[in-house]
């Protein structure tokens, strides 16, 4: 009888242990991680990600469930503790980053394309396709806030349910006051979301431009500007005066007359501004352009491999990194901001789809899909340090994006 | 003896649980703390510091033992875990915000200004007085690696043990490249400190101006401008191109002709810079000098209510907020950097003597010491928010700093 106790006691202690030994390694794993250095990874074959530390160079964990995750962005919550990944298939997930789990998921829409947090971290909204409009969120619980449709199409059919089709939102950014600023593909428009007050107010230009396409905004959150896929040129809005309405600036940015093949439309994200130049990617041509931002003009161009795709800023400014559309997309070049001039030209491997840098810029990390791995560059010595394996990887979302304005 | 087993049994079964339930609760307090919206604000007059949370607005605990916290500042890691307090008595104190402890602590001179963080997060420098010089420390451990002393003043009296008086070190600053950049107060040097390779470099040029006092670097890392407290005029080294030297710019920069009783010499730190224009405190004067950056000469000045001692920019340079010295340091001004107008005067009370705005810029803190507060305003209303109590609160730091050059 006591030695039966005796065992008893000993499974209720080892099994109180083993809890107890379970929740020590939890809490000494968790407590050991800080969010300044964290990372999301888009793998977007199989609908995972991974979360990664810039510090370690190491991936740790991998999470999956998250749809279709083609195109996919993120965005973070202002404590960098949650990432808010854009799917697809109009799937809206909160990654937990200290928990390695998923804290939420919506499928608010049939099709979306990216979106954007709040200055105050209060408000997700989504650029949707199907239904086209905004939709915005409570970013703790997801909770639908605002339902806001785009333009309906009266020269286009309408939808299987007898509602008329609505224009497609995309290139949605976040703006000093709260603001949310977004165009509309389809209807040829502008609009901007003010969420300062409870309830908010949507101002609306029209006729900015045949399709807008992308856009991006300066990192101070002052000009909106936006790609035109019917016409050449952009369009600018300056959120400082909005009373003088949508400029068209770069009147011969585009395809042109010559309507060359263009294997993609290039992202208009992450443009260097070095003193008055911006190092812009031309459609369709195999350049880099140069352009003035006080007058808008092109100063020069810059030859380089392929139709670029993302021409990003080192933090610093100093040097851009070039991507390129396929089929010539196993290369990176390296442009000197100062001088005007290509430095270096790498071969990471087919399928160079993303860049980020880590926040001060000492490395930058890369996709590098074809390979099925992410390479991680010091941006002085242009050498690689260290290459981490990934599923088909995309985008890679640091979280010091927390705390930029305009993503 | 069965009883007495069973009793056994529930007493060890208690004590594992009591255990357990600690190591739960240290789990869910520590899991819950992310690093993305944390701050450390110094409380010189009792040598502690509080860590705070800028999205709850409260005070998430008081860590004291950190020394002489006249004039500290603070660097970060670049995972946002650790805060480097640097204190007056040469105390370098590394503070854990994960787990609200000391994680080191050494004193490392007898009188100290304040540091920097080397841009891969490895290095930790800090400007000292006496003995002049810089010494650079491993960010982890705290090991010293580097022992730079300053040049050595030959006019002056020797020190006690027979060495020479070295200069002191002030404006001390990271840089792209990994890169230090410090100004030599006696000896009228400003001196770039390389750590990219393993055997450091130092570059050297002197006759800058006489009496450097403070520098600030511009946001992108390229400019390093030194304020000159024995003659008028600012020194600026463009790191881009160091072979052009020291060039002077400002001219009128300063004190002038009038020895105006200047009670506090400004900050230099935190400019505001839109279009063209820097917004900068002038010395002794009450007026905020707006400078074209392109000439470096005086565009036009703005009247203000004292001496300025901080002429902040909101992040996303729409407006700076300017503190001033005293016997006005009760008031805060607003100028909107567009119209280049004064726009709103605030009272927050007695002893204003920082300001930190939240990472985008929504909100900004401030410490108003004689009242022993922190206040909290939104940047769009100019409404106060919230009040923290705080002993004597001076500096204001957010974890953001992290990840930003030149600081």
């Amino acid at each position: 009888m006591a030695k039966l106790v005796k065992s008893t006691l000993s499974v209720a202690a080892l099994s109180l242990l083993t809890a107890c030994s379970m929740t020590h390694q939890l809490a000494s794993k968790v407590e050991l991680r800080p969010t300044g250095d964290l990372g999301v990874v888009i793998e977007r074959a199989t609908g995972q990600v991974q979360i990664v530390n810039h510090t370690s160079k190491t991936s740790l964990a991998q999470i999956d469930g998250l749809g279709d995750l083609s195109h996919a962005s993120i965005v973070y919550s202002r404590d960098q503790r949650f990432a808010y990944v854009f799917g697809r298939d109009g799937g809206l997930t909160k990654v937990d980053l200290l928990t390695d789990s998923i804290a939420g998921r919506v499928i608010q829409s049939g099709n979306s394309i990216g979106g954007a947090i709040s200055q105050d971290g209060k408000l997700v909204a989504v650029s949707n396709y199907t239904p086209g409009g905004v939709k915005v969120f409570n970013a703790e619980t997801l909770e639908l806030v605002a339902d806001i449709p785009a333009t309906e199409l009266s020269t286009k059919p309408r939808n299987k349910d007898g509602s008329m089709q609505r224009s497609k939102t995309v290139g949605l950014v976040d703006a000093p006051g709260n603001k949310f600023v977004v165009s509309l593909f389809d209807s040829h428009e502008i609009w901007v979301l003010d969420f300062s007050k409870p309830d908010y107010q949507v101002s609306k230009f029209k006729d900015i431009g045949l399709f807008p396409y992308d856009a991006l905004m300066s990192p101070d959150g002052r000009y909106y500007i936006a790609g035109l896929f019917g016409e050449d040129g952009m369009a600018l809005l300056d959120l400082w005066h909005m009373e003088k309405g949508v400029q068209r600036i770069l009147p011969n940015y585009g395809k042109g007359d010559k309507k060359l093949p263009v294997y993609k439309m290039p992202h208009l994200e992450g443009w260097a501004i070095a003193g008055d130049n911006a190092f812009v990617p031309a459609v369709g041509q195999h350049k880099v352009l140069v352009v003035n931002t006080k007058t808008w003009k092109q100063v020069t161009e810059i030859p380089v491999h392929g139709q670029p795709v993302f021409v990003m800023a080192q933090p610093d400014n100093r040097q851009v990194w070039v991507n390129f559309a396929f089929p010539r997309n196993d290369t990176i070049q390296v442009i000197d901001t100062d001088s005007i001039s290509l430095t270096d030209t790498l071969k990471p491997g087919p399928g160079v789809l993303h860049m980020e840098f880590t926040p001060r810029g000492e490395q930058v990390w890369m996709s590098v899909r074809d390979k099925n791995e992410i390479h991680i560059y010091d941006t002085l010595s242009k050498k690689l340090v260290k290459l981490l394996e990934a599923e088909s990887p995309s985008g890679i979302f640091f979280t010091n994006r927390a705390h930029q304005i305009g993503l």
